[in-house]
């Protein structure tokens, strides 16, 4: 990086962005609870901090970035409307912030997509296109859509709006429990991990970021290695928050720069963690949300008389098909 | 009740012994977070606050009681020790609170508890004597014991003191949202709706507050309406927490006071509810943490345009068991 290049931020997001964005959803999305485990404590011989976004609005941190996406749109754009493409929760978050703020909103979905997150979206007041996943990009129908029908394209995490809203929760926590040594945080496309890692990298200097991957879905972890962008295709992975084919054009750099490390968790692993968060802890987390006590419980990520923070991202399951997993384990 | 008596207080407990519980667990018990749900809010076109107990230390909102009365034991009781009986999570709360204190612990506790009690009770490092439920009582039993090693007595909900502290939980349920016009608490002996409704009829004089039991464990709700003590025995309800055989001496005529009415649940609503604090809350509960929401979502008890609150006694479940209900519902 050439020094005249450093005098400015070469990247698309900042620290105030996500300042800003918290500013802005103040009232709007929800504080989440802090919550600790004496269990884990006891075993990682840390204090552990959990934000708990699994009780954010819509059931996870993607509330953040849709709305703050959102909200900065142009009165001209709002009555035009928004189209998103997603299977999971960034869905039910751009449904439930477009019908807070009025805005209309279409989802393109893939036809296999659970029926429970069907109705949820459409429930929020969204208007479903289901399509053939064997047949068509996300990326090419929601594209073609936008032309369409003159909508604004909502990415699900290569977006600043997002990957701002995104960082809000280690503001959040940050604030309230005070500085960290170490940050852990679960990485599908990069909009949660590069967001909360440029926070962290404010707010608490000496803060390490770590990110979490199932290592069946272990693209970001090696596109961190190599330092050359890694994808992977439809990974059989129980954690469907990180099967995101790769990091994008915005989080990669961002994740580079800010991120220290990537950790890599089994299935195993996550369904332990899964496991111990539902039993001990009295939380329902979704896979994904159980990657980074996954880190922690499995011992990948070593840890001694540290303060740490870890962001559980969410806790939309389909309850009866949960339950399954802990009879396997 | 003759003018005279009503100068002074006839009750054991009043609004002034569960402020200094509250004074005595701060920075001992936690102060648990109060979660409520957009969806419940709009089906009760109300607004429902939980204050989680299931977040507490040991997992139940036990713990306040068994700390508040531990902490007002002597120096010399202290090295003499405690002896209680519960096969739940009263004998857990004694465990922790007493080791915290150093005090020495004895759980009197039938033999066919569930493992995973007894190991949470050993580990937190009470001593625990197993009995033939069919054989012998444990109130007995527990008095022999106390007889023989010169061991305090500290019951699971008849106490003075064990009453303040789980008060506590409705004190700081108000002191964070406000006054409330309903308060919801679930019945076992009593030792949590007579604590709460103590504390509700202080800190919030228009709040009426509802006892909640199972239909197949009514005695509470028999013995408000005949004002005559009614028993249950084993009943075979799902919620644990609620198969108490009576209110007791002290509870009794509190719940007669200070409690404005009394509701039952079936058993299906009680699973109906868990599954949704469970999928949509996404909070672990065990049964019994279930029922106030449970007579929210039947319509058992009608609201509209009301502030409620609700307690979430528990939620110490054995996973794959609780699972096990889900399939049946």
């Amino acid at each position: 990086m050439t020094p005249k290049l450093a005098d400015k931020n070469p990247f698309p997001v900042c620290f105030a962005d996500v300042e800003a964005a918290a500013k802005r959803l103040h009232g709007k999305a929800f504080k989440t609870p802090v919550l600790t485990s004496e269990t884990l404590n006891k075993q990682t011989n840390s204090q552990v901090f959990f934000k708990c976004e699994n009780f954010q609005r819509t059931g996870s941190f993607k509330f953040r970035g849709a709305c703050n996406a959102l909200m900065q749109l142009s009165e001209a754009e709002k009555l035009r409307g928004v189209v998103t493409f997603s299977s999971g929760n960034h869905a039910q978050a751009i449904a439930l912030a477009a019908r807070l703020l009025a805005i209309p909103a279409t989802v393109v979905m893939p036809a296999d997509a659970p029926k429970v997150k069907q109705e949820a979206t459409r429930g929020y007041g969204a208007e479903i296109i289901l399509y053939d996943r064997t047949q068509v990009s996300r990326e090419e129908l929601a594209a073609q859509i936008a032309g369409e029908r003159n909508l604004i394209i909502i990415p699900p995490y290569d977006d600043a709006r997002v990957i701002a809203g995104q960082g809000t929760a280690a503001l959040e926590l940050i604030a309230e429990v005070g500085e960290l040594d170490l940050l852990l945080v679960c990485c599908g496309g990069g909009g949660l991990l590069s967001g909360c890692a440029i926070a962290a990298k404010t707010c608490s200097p000496q803060c390490k970021v770590i990110g979490v991957e199932p290592d069946r879905a272990d693209d970001a972890a090696r596109s961190f290695r190599t330092k050359t962008l890694q994808t992977v295709s439809n990974p059989d992975t129980i954690a469907d928050g990180a099967r995101t084919p790769s990091l994008g054009k915005l989080t990669f750099p961002l994740v580079l720069h800010y991120v220290d490390d990537m950790a890599t968790v089994s299935e195993a692993e996550i369904r332990k963690a899964m496991f111990f968060m539902w039993e001990r802890m009295k939380i329902v987390v979704e896979p994904t949300g159980a990657l980074a006590a996954a880190a922690l419980l499995s011992g990948v990520v070593r840890t001694e008389n540290m303060k740490i923070g870890a962001i559980v991202s969410g806790g939309n399951v389909d309850l009866r098909q949960a339950c399954q997993l802990f009879y396997d384990s």
